[in-house]
């Protein structure tokens, strides 16, 4: 049995669970996770329908992308999930999809901004959009620019990765990620609920403002950082 | 045995039927139901997922919140329950979601209008949004002003907590109330229906105008008071 | 066994077919037959849950309203139905829900006009919404005055019932007919898809234009009257 | 057996297949396959529902329309796809659905632009919406003439059919082909998620604008052409 076994399990399931989420129809979405210790990433494989899909089809690859375990071809995305652990070391899950709502606002280039307290639960401050990837960005290394061109908007803006966990690529789809994949899972859950609850709240009222900054921060830091104190001890 | 037990399935029952009823997704609501003879409450714990969630898990506080039974922590939620119950002796049940429509509208900071039957068959008037908290409401006793912001509103407007069983927190969601838990649960559902009518009225006639108030009148009293005849006799 | 066991377990399927179908939430809708023969309607009872609904909780009344078999009292809306009975000899059942977009439309105060061949294939021409009842129509006789008004509607404009199956009753919500209580309901499916596709064709178009008529004339046509040729022959 | 038995089994459970797939209620779709050389196709009946049709109830027709098998009348769109297969040699599939938001796009009358890679991965460019009827078109030979309207495009234009593999027919809605009847039923399903997202962007932003062109080409020349590297190697 392979040392990865767990991983792939896991992995498995993260897949199969966006499918479950609605956030996903035919092949369009993927989760990984990575091993920091063993430096290798659990990846689902490109263009496999998720019904039939079992753990060993989950390929394995180092963090260049060269294929460590697995015979199929990893996701054509695999590129920007790297670029994704190797810039936010902090992460351990990434998932990619095209859920409607989330990848409309990605299509409409607009940044999601923080209407309500549902967002600040998760995500802290707008969702970003993206820059436009450059001609050349996309005829070659398209999918890791992919991945670079989340990394830049972060390192720019200044914003942890951990406090948005998620961007939307311009004219693509949103990316997602956390502690683990259930984790980056669970906020691409969020980020399409919170992308739909941003385009009714602009039907109620074209001219809807964010919430005060001081009810996001109230929100944010009540389920994030040492002062939390949503939940249960144990799942802080 | 607890002596609770009773209240507790209740209460469990509740706030799985929210899940059912597509209101709530991830651990984003929460039913509760008071003992007034025994000046309890019952309500979900916190952060907790619903689909392992049995009785036990459900706590018991007084109503200051100090927990009388129960090892998880109350939902966060808890005081801005409490103080509802204090405020309004007849209600038996309180609910919080962040159903879609209805966070939207919350989001929107606009009340929903009464464009009809649907919604004057359960709720008489416009559906409030709270005024927006201070900084200060937010930062110190968030959860408790929370409650305390929609019993302002309706000692200001003098309409009867039982006439209109919801309202929409500014910038956060929606919160119903009724007889008991389940009563509540089904003021979310109408509700979550009566936001996403009201959006989709809007898109088809931007200048919609409410329903006549003597329609309004007809519609409520035919299900509430003294002269109700919809229904069966034993149900009023 | 009552003399009307079959219509009762017909017009028991029929409001159970509108929750399949995702018209009706709670107990909003219902669907009735008549038997000419012997003076009767079947209706739902009101205010029931439909998952325990049994064929004898349904109601048979004479055309007056007058309870001819059954313990419970019949749907709130009895003498709406019973106005449309009475005014169109040729169907044979009727249904009225809140589905989502029907009511919408209704409470937009705006017909739905004919955008394509999906609407044309049933509805022959706009989808009325009626006039605004008076306060004395409201507060007297309010059920029966509500049937009165589309019947009104049908009579002024010279529009056959059975051209255009279905009308909206402003603030209020849709009624739909047929030659039988199953088509009635298949009419409340196919009109809640048109206002859909209606609110969306804005969506896409704020301007979008009428189908030609030449092209309503045709798919309606196709279906109905004495060259239809869509189908099964044993159907038409 | 007949000697088509296993064409009109895929033939079957592609029609089924849209049903699951949500984009078809009552009998509102069609799946068809070509056997170019037997030169005849298979079709779904004529208004029959899907839950109790089998593989005997497939109409066999030849080129022209007459039935080779089968004692069901085949659908009223059987020219339409008649001729679309003539037209289209490289082709083995078609679909016609009322999909409620490529519906709405067709009765709106408005092309569907490139927003983003979802659209990109599939289609090339614009998704057409065909040039109206005339009034002659439509009363002799309506199915032919709507299926010659969609060839008549892609004539005009230079587009392959097989670089988008669909139209939406002005004021009626969509129809998609591919390889095989299952491949034609895959693109309904890409089309309506297309459509959907196309109205959500422009309700995120009114003025969005279309992809950049070599971020088209970059994801549609990615899954198909002697380029491609998305999926495994037996798929392509």
């Amino acid at each position: 049995m392979s040392k990865y076994q767990a991983l792939k399990e896991k992995v498995l399931k993260a897949n199969k669970d966006l499918v479950k989420a609605g956030l996903v129809i035919l092949t369009w979405g993927n989760a990984s996770e990575i091993d920091r210790e063993n430096g290798v990433v659990a990846i689902k494989p490109s263009g496999v329908a998720y019904d039939n899909m079992s753990a060993d089809d989950i390929v394995i690859t180092d963090l260049d992308g060269a294929i460590v375990e697995g015979t199929l071809n990893p996701s054509s995305d695999l590129m920007s999930h790297l670029a994704l652990y190797k810039a936010f070391p902090e992460i351990g899950g990434v998932v990619h999809t095209h859920s409607t709502y989330a990848t409309a606002a990605a299509q409409a280039g607009k940044n999601i901004p923080c209407y309500g307290t549902t967002h600040a639960d998760t995500f802290y401050g707008d969702i970003p959009v993206t820059r436009a990837l450059s001609k050349q960005e996309v005829e070659s290394d398209y999918e890791l620019n992919s991945g670079l061109v989340i990394v830049e908007h972060f390192n720019k803006t200044g914003i942890e990765a951990t406090a948005c966990p998620c961007a939307l690529i311009r004219n693509h789809g949103p990316f997602t990620w956390g502690k683990d994949c259930f984790k980056a899972v669970e906020n691409s859950i969020v980020l399409e609920e919170v992308a739909k609850m941003a385009a009714l709240t602009l039907r109620f009222n074209k001219d809807a403002e964010t919430a005060p900054q001081y009810l996001q921060d109230k929100h944010y830091y009540r389920k994030h950082g040492k002062n939390a104190y949503y939940g249960q001890k144990e799942s802080k």
